[in-house]
């Protein structure tokens, strides 16, 4: 398949090849108080229990197993509020290059520990007055190392899409289990852009349908006015995973040909679908990995007599902010 | 095989043909910062993630899919701290019956709501000062019921024991995964004893743990004395799960031959397990399913270089005690 976007199917069989063995093949997991609830067929993806605790082990590895030895010895930066930064130390870790992370000054702190934990250096910035991007390369270019963007990024792209790969091989194994729908949670759109790829490959009438944090919907407003759209700078959300400024330049075409549309929902459902995870599926989520179960939850979407596929994109939130959300105190 | 135990592993096997598309397939989680932590290969199974958050639908539907029409009619009652009381009023309204379940006074607030949002009535009893086995047999004689014990049963422990099995079975299929040693919550038993027959059957030489709280370490000792001991009436402990008196009439045979020992771990130290079950597995456990993982983080045993499973028995914690417990309070 040959087409004008950044990535294809065959990049993402190539990607799950390289992370065969290497990350976590996440389970598919089924519970029968939201299937009732829903009056639905739901299947959780949890990302939340990838190495480093989200999806972006898989894209990290995939760029970083492809690097030389040259690159390798000079290393890597990457800009991430937390997730990629972890996904991107943990590789580098595992690939043996040095890691240098740009985090947002208010990063999550079990984010910012994480990441020093796994063996990066880390430098702040401040997310709402400084460009991480101009940051970066300014870092490349004096270290001379390989940027690792967090999703405009083909590498990236296709290392997030094995979670839709590996979707539909475990949705084939089981009974009824082929969705009719998938929600994804949307930041930059790397993963939505490879995991839309990758479903739409084996079942192209599959529904996609990205959800944003209220606020930083700048991806559902593209895909309507067809143009890359920013987000308010007053904008504030507690889902620090999914603040990106804008769809991505190689995620914005996948993102209009693969996706139904965008989804929006509020802090107070994303706190909400915590909680359902917390008490009834027995998981750890963050604000920005349960925007699709908010989303359903919030009965956003006709979902009854459905298969619905979710991402549960990451759980690494700090302990004090879930506690405030499981009081109903956020 | 035949021997002089209450089961053996046909009525496992059995009980597997009965939950086949009823009990959900607890997948194995693998999580590698555990592994590098123990210098061992740690395969966990979430029964958290089970009908009703925890193992005990397996052995109740096995029970309760047994009955004639007319037990049917006439009800069950169960007498649990919580999580059999979930699992018999799951299994109870899934084959349409009346459940009546007989709970501790100071059970966590989530068991005692699911109980009842699943459809049981439940009476209350003094954990300290009153036989709830009396009172259970004196409700079965008046409204003619079938009394469903939540371990000492042949049923129960045959349902509880496809836990096992599934291991078995999911082990084979990954490479290097099969087990040397198991580790596993014991409270009256009924899980431990099915789980290890059908371990034993097929890995004759795996070392089967158990592992108790602090205090309610009936088995631990009695397996020491050769005969079933109590534990002292002072003893307190957040594990509500594991606190039996002591080990079942038909559990004690079958631990006594299957067993290589039992551990004890403080509330102190499953406190730490359940922090590390939510920062790093991204898992939520209750403190008598957690310590397993407690005996394995307090160095108990010696895995170094060993494949260990380990079962996460239950998952239904009150979000204020997990949050006293992760702010380091509990």
């Amino acid at each position: 398949m040959s087409n004008d976007l950044a990535i294809d199917i065959t990049d993402i069989e190539a990607a799950a090849d390289r992370l065969a063995g290497e990350a976590i093949e996440t389970p598919i997991i089924r519970n029968k108080q939201l299937d009732a609830l829903l009056g639905a067929r739901v299947m959780i993806k949890p990302e939340i229990l990838q190495h480093g605790g989200a999806f972006k082990y898989r894209g990290a590895y995939n760029r970083l197993s492809q690097l030389t030895a040259d690159e390798k010895t000079r290393g890597v930066v990457a800009f991430s509020s937390g997730n990629h930064a972890q996904g991107v130390a943990l590789a580098a870790a595992r690939v043996g290059c040095p890691a240098l992370i740009v985090m947002p000054s208010d990063s999550p702190r079990i984010k910012v520990d994480n990441t020093r934990k796994y063996g990066a250096e880390i430098r702040f910035f401040d997310r709402y007055s400084e460009d991480r991007e101009a940051i970066a390369a300014e870092i490349a270019a004096e270290r001379g190392c390989v940027v690792v963007p967090s999703y405009d990024d083909r590498h990236i792209i296709a290392g997030q899409g094995t979670v839709g790969l590996e979707l539909m091989l475990q949705a084939r194994r089981l009974p009824g289990a082929m969705p009719d729908l998938v929600l994804c949670p949307v930041g930059g759109g790397g993963l939505i852009s490879g995991l839309s790829t990758a479903v739409k490959a084996d079942l192209p009438d599959a529904q996609i349908w990205g959800v944003e944090p209220a606020g930083f919907d700048d991806t559902r407003r593209s895909l309507i006015s067809g143009r890359r759209e920013g987000n308010d700078p007053a904008a504030r959300s507690f889902c620090d995973a999914l603040q990106s400024p804008t769809p991505g330049a190689l995620t914005f075409p996948i993102m209009q040909r693969n996706l139904a549309g965008v989804l929006a929902v509020t802090d107070a459902e994303v706190s909400e679908a915590i909680r359902y995870a917390f008490n009834t599926l027995k998981l750890v989520v963050e604000p920005g990995g349960c925007v699709a179960l908010a989303a359903l939850l919030a009965g956003r979407l006709e979902v009854k007599g459905r298969t619905v596929a979710i991402v549960l994109s990451g759980g690494n939130i700090d302990p004090e902010l879930h506690a405030r959300i499981m009081a109903g105190e956020a």
